[in-house]
């Protein structure tokens, strides 16, 4: 069924599960940035309407798994499980926004590389045969991740440049499996997932965590560089290699890492949080982080770009800081991670 | 390749993964309890000779990973992915500990379900193709779980009896491709992988954070239900039916409930957290709980008995209580969720 262990750590689907639908809802600041205009909803009260920022942000994700399920055509009881994750402690954000939808349901934790995470385990379950529709998530919030990680917003703390600002936002996708590249309820898919190639753990003993750009890169990398190795191809594969959230900083090592590893990405190279805020109006430093950055930009802006053939062929690569406020205060540093999805036009009709 | 989507939450496995090796580490008291004899290192230092209790926790991870892969005659190489979780926010006890082993790796957050959750994804992903070797682990420290969500140790606050004792322990199982029941390196597997019932979240607005087997105990029924329900079986088809820590009051919760709903399962239940403490001498409640409480009495003692066929088919149900000392005190609820695996004697000769 599928082509066996291609290297170590990719995996290339024979038939590769489609992306049907994408949702995404963010706050009023990402509605502000320069990808304003993709999002589906940009929501102005950055309470949605609820008591606390957490139970904000689990509305974030019942919102876009709900809008997800509108646009795709099919029902809530088509889809059989639900992969989600945010950056909380316990994951409560996923846990209370997904409850009342009722899926069977797999939380999951890879700081802001969740989103890729998710969708990798999310593409094995429906390349696999074991869901004819999965619905993936991840979400964050700028208040309930300060709140989580940093300080209270009331104290007014000054952020470092190199620090990012964790998005609002939560992006949520449905998988497809695929049955010969045909249309699903005559709905055209936005992609397909040709492959993922799933992240390591890497720790450059990174103690800074105002600059979570610098702890991630290598961990990019060593995703970038896997991915390349295991398919046997170099950036040109590729039309755009897209990270989740590195940053100015993150973005300018990573190029630097590769460089030095034999690479020239730099012309075909995006990051999210670069992209979701504009730092010289909205003081945002260093770029847009959290797992629903990269979410929330896969679903209004990449997956477009893939359905109307402007790129045909995307490595998307959310990276994650394993940053945990107990093991910082012990002294311990922020380890890396980075999960890679390798997405294509589809080639339905 | 796979019978798809039997009912709407459980798969059943065409090519079972076999459990090619089980291991586990605990802490001193669950030494001295009824299972000790069983596990396959008893640490007597809680600190694991750590730095603090977040540390040992991850030193038990590194150790049950090893001495599973150990066990199995494979080397580190052979192992594809690494899907593991604990219960402290970002999943810090299973980063660091797998951080140096270099695993392409998945986090998992369940809470006392995590071993069900991963064990299920790590099922799929073997059957599905993807890896001919997967490491799943969960654990759990006593203290750094306190430290999480309770109060400090040396505050000595009373527990009520309704509490359950964290379990310090991690247990670890290889998930192997089944190649025609064939034995893997010489090796004959502990058990097979027959199919998984994936749990949802079940919230009976139930607050009380001291009474985690109430919280847990409709979750359980829930997937237990839908386990009979999607195979078309009741509580006879299994030799045993064994709940993560519901404990004591969580037990007699799931026998009522059951018994209202039509299956008198009381017979061939147990609940891995009661078994694994002596309550009466060593001050434990309502019974033993943690992502670690179920992992180790699987790899310790659920596995073996079904090795040596005492048992041929067992229902093997983590549970989970959804705790978060940020909803909680938010005055959100508990919600829970249970994650079923169908492990059988295995075939091999």
């Amino acid at each position: 069924m599928n082509e066996k262990q291609r290297g170590k750590a990719s995996v290339i689907f024979q038939n590769p599960p489609l992306i049907l639908s994408a949702a995404s809802v963010v706050g009023k600041k990402e509605g502000e940035g320069p990808l304003g205009q993709y999002f589906d909803q940009v929501e102005v009260d950055s309470m949605l309407g609820k008591k606390n920022w957490e139970e904000a942000e689990s509305e974030l994700q019942t919102r876009a798994a709900t809008l997800a399920i509108e646009k795709s055509g099919l029902t809530k009881e088509d889809i059989r499980y639900y992969f989600g994750g945010d950056l909380l402690a316990q994951l409560i954000a996923t846990s209370f926004g997904v409850m009342n939808l009722e899926f069977p349901m797999f939380g999951i934790y890879g700081a802001c590389s969740t989103m890729g995470e998710a969708m990798g385990l999310g593409s094995m379950v429906v390349e696999g045969g074991f869901a004819d529709h999965v619905l993936v998530a991840a979400s964050s919030h700028f208040a309930s991740a300060e709140k989580q990680f940093r300080f209270p917003l009331e104290y007014g703390n000054q952020r470092p440049y190199s620090a990012t600002w964790t998005v609002t936002g939560c992006g949520s996708v449905i998988l497809s499996a695929n049955d010969g590249n045909k249309r699903i309820n005559g709905k055209k898919p936005l992609a397909k997932v040709a492959g993922v190639t799933t992240g390591k753990i890497v720790d450059m003993a990174f103690k800074d965590s105002m600059n979570m750009g610098a702890a991630m890169a290598m961990a990019a990398m060593d995703t970038i560089l896997a991915n390349f190795r295991d398919l046997g191809v170099n950036e040109t594969y590729y039309d755009k290699i897209i990270t989740g959230d590195l940053g100015q900083i993150g973005r300018r090592l990573l190029l630097d890492y590769l460089v030095k590893a034999g690479y020239d990405i730099e012309s075909r190279y995006m990051d999210c949080g670069i992209e979701i805020f504009r730092d010289e109006t909205q003081d945002t430093h260093a770029g847009g982080s959290g797992c629903g950055c990269s979410a929330s930009v896969l679903c209004a802006y990449i997956l477009p770009q893939i359905r109307d053939g402007v790129w045909k062929r995307v490595l998307f690569i959310p990276t994650g800081a394993l940053l945990s406020t107990v093991s910082y205060n012990e002294g311990k540093s922020v380890p890396g991670i980075a999960h890679a999805v390798i997405l294509e036009k589809c080639d339905c009709d």
